[in-house]
């Protein structure tokens, strides 16, 4: 067994792919078939407890488009599996994605069926890069999603991504942290997210350091002398009595003592909170704030602040970091046309809109009220959502953005959304998305021809 | 924003970490606290849906904890962070893990309570791998757990990994793949995995490949022509008519056909293959077989194979991808013992089992009854599970397995447990974990002292 770190390096980044689409690339290639084909990737439908999905992930699907090469260790490894041809082995090496790409930016609410980004290539480099555009832009969106539902429910409170250790591996923990900071999460305890991402990055004390003092106040008085501003963890024994403790070293340093707030990780969080500022105040500590986690989610932050307890700030982990009541979307990369003719298929419950397409964004006094799925050559009333940001294998400037300018994208868009849209309950009536004639009469056309 | 594609390079590994890991560490530095600690990596309570955990992603865990180093990259981005002295930065570039590491090998059924990984190391050491060890740990047993109910449901039939397109990120696309094959699944359509870890890999064709031909039977002969033992996807259109165009080729190329197998996506899967058996032995191919996939997990698998439909082999994606009913485990990572001393915490429902443990299964008939989890130092009836891997930071020979002693290991192990734990519903009861007299005196003392 390799002993080997790093999940994908740039000389396997074209071996991160379904084997299927390394055999179609070679089918299309002996057959001389390169015409130019389009890829849709869009979501079929929404999960239940999402009103809207926030899309993310262009910017590691344009980085990989730019990359993708095979290397020689990818070559030799393909001719073991006995599959590949020597001609076709020795065309990959030449390979390199020449194709166009239009996309939704970062940070924009998509709703089913929409595209999220569509490819214009010669067909095989379009099919190649299915695999990595669907694992990184299902999983940063379906990670945006949730964390904008957590922000919501937070109404203006803190929140802080601890998700790391539970998340699907060390890539999921690096793209989330960054989602989510697009979707309105504060900060992330995920150090490398800020070291790549520049996410700004934050963190308090864990129960191991409280437990490996003798008495809960010596763990306190010793990391609040290296971290004067730092927060205390107070439940490792019991909740009010460390807070208890807190007052106890307020005491003992008089004016040196700057603790900025405490943390409750266990417990009824919403009571404990009460508890917890009744006495911090009564000790004449009103500056020190109470940090809240421990298994949080949407619902239940949702539930925290109707109460008004007096909690200033969130942390959020697993269920964030999971997306657990919808860690998969219904997502698919689909053909929607071949040398110039829109292609469909009949699969039950699986339908595709042929063709490039544009989505038009209909607002009414600043309040999104509908969108319109088209051709891409219509021209509609609204905004169009999709915007070319590669040409010929390289980045248009469109396809840069900043993290600071996705944030606030996805701040102004979500804002946009009708209040019902916005809330954590099942938005009735949904949010209405239509197919414009010209588009149905083109399916139609296209389901046609293949019956 | 960095443009960058893979997830952790070796020189980032040491920033793969919780912020807080880092402050407690610089504290423990500044305070010469460097005694040995025992961190215990444990699940709390197993899910609903779960009778057993498989535990997996020892290899990567001390792979790390080989590997972990403070590059001059990492050190430079930290003295940016404003929370670090310039002795401890200096510090931190001679930092090596120097610890002991006991585990269960990969493969092993675990239960509630039960170390997964025991890491003994100076406190600082010790603490540090906390996210990575559990971040890789908790996804690797997550998805072996997962993969190991699907294997059940097969019921012998072939199990292959289509879900690289819907896991959370690159890692865990790589990740799970090689912990679905401890689990018993036979390969995956993940050609990296095939390349890093010898993972036998498979595909068909997708439906862009049949929807870019103008007519099915036109991509059917194409793609037969290269790969004649191929799979074809009959779906597209109407997956009856696709069979009929599988026979139609079949007529076609006379002795020359060699085509292995139909592979349905869509509709009822076992209505379908009913058919499609019946039109296939019809026309003389009893030898092609039929694959199914499309939305499966074990209840659908289980379903299908009572139903007696003729399918030989399932593909599954999405649903053992994110283990959709589980994605997350109640995973900690706990100290349970510092400078000789057992510790304890006492927040509510997450209590924690003192010092250095061993656990004993107990057999009766080659089947497991019962497990003691008990001190390290006491010999019990039963066979131990956790094993020294790691000694002074180097591996042992214990420590080093292969992918299929591994896979084998699952599969002799599973074996041995109750039915009633292998199979699908809720053990009823629930196997028995006990905790040996010695280990809860301990946890009495060790709660008293802090209380």
């Amino acid at each position: 067994m390799d002993e080997r770190l790093p999940a994908v390096t740039e000389a396997e980044l074209a071996l991160f792919t379904d084997l299927y689409e390394l055999t179609m690339l070679q089918a299309y290639w002996h057959e001389g078939m390169a015409d130019e084909a389009v890829f849709s990737l869009f979501t079929r439908r929404l999960p239940e407890s999402r009103n809207y999905l926030l899309a993310c992930g262009l910017e590691d699907a344009l980085a990989y488009l730019e990359a993708v090469r095979f290397s020689d260790d990818a070559s030799a490894y393909l001719r073991t599996v006995g599959l590949f041809t020597e001609p076709f082995l020795e065309w990959l090496r030449s390979f390199r994605f020449t194709g166009d790409v239009y996309a939704v930016p970062e940070g924009t609410p998509v709703f089913a069926n929409e595209p999220i980004l569509e490819i214009v290539a010669p067909i095989g480099e379009a099919q190649l890069a299915e695999t990595f555009l669907m694992n990184q832009v299902h999983y940063q969106t379906v990670a945006a999603s949730k964390a904008a539902r957590i922000v919501h429910a937070a109404a203006g409170r803190g929140v802080v991504d601890f998700g790391m250790r539970r998340m699907h591996g060390t890539d999921a923990a690096l793209k989330a942290a960054r989602a989510f900071h697009i979707a309105g999460v504060d900060s992330t305890s995920d150090v490398l997210a800020g070291r790549v991402y520049g996410v700004p990055i934050a963190g308090t004390m864990a129960h191991s350091y409280v437990q490996a003092f003798d008495r809960e106040i010596d763990a306190f008085r010793t990391f609040a002398r290296i971290y004067p501003g730092t927060t205390l963890l107070v439940d490792t024994y019991d909740t009010l009595d460390g807070v208890r403790r807190v007052i106890d070293l307020a005491g003992e340093l008089g004016g040196a003592f700057q603790v900025r707030g405490v943390r409750l990780d266990s417990g009824d969080l919403a009571d404990l909170a009460f508890g917890a500022r009744e006495l911090l105040d009564e000790a004449g500590l009103t500056g020190v704030r109470i940090f809240a986690s421990g298994g949080l989610d949407e619902y239940e932050i949702e539930r925290i602040v109707a109460s008004g307890a007096p909690i200033d700030a969130f942390g959020v982990g697993t269920k964030m970091g999971v997306a657990s009541d919808a860690p998969a979307l219904d997502i698919a990369y689909k053909l929607t046309s071949y040398a110039g003719r829109g292609r469909v298929k009949l699969s039950p419950g699986k339908p595709i809109l042929p063709g490039r397409k544009q989505v038009f964004r209909i607002e009414e006094g600043g309040r999104a009220v509908r969108d319109i799925i088209a051709r891409y050559d219509e021209a509609l009333p609204g905004r169009p959502l999709l915007r070319k940001v590669m040409e010929g294998g390289r980045r248009l400037p469109a396809g840069r953005d900043t993290l600071d300018r996705a944030r606030e994208r996805a701040r102004d868009e979500i804002a946009r959304l009708p209040d019902r849209v916005q809330g954590l309950a099942p938005a009735e009536p949904p949010y209405p998305v239509e197919i414009s004639d010209r588009l149905r009469a083109d399916a139609a056309e296209a389901a046609r021809r293949v019956t």
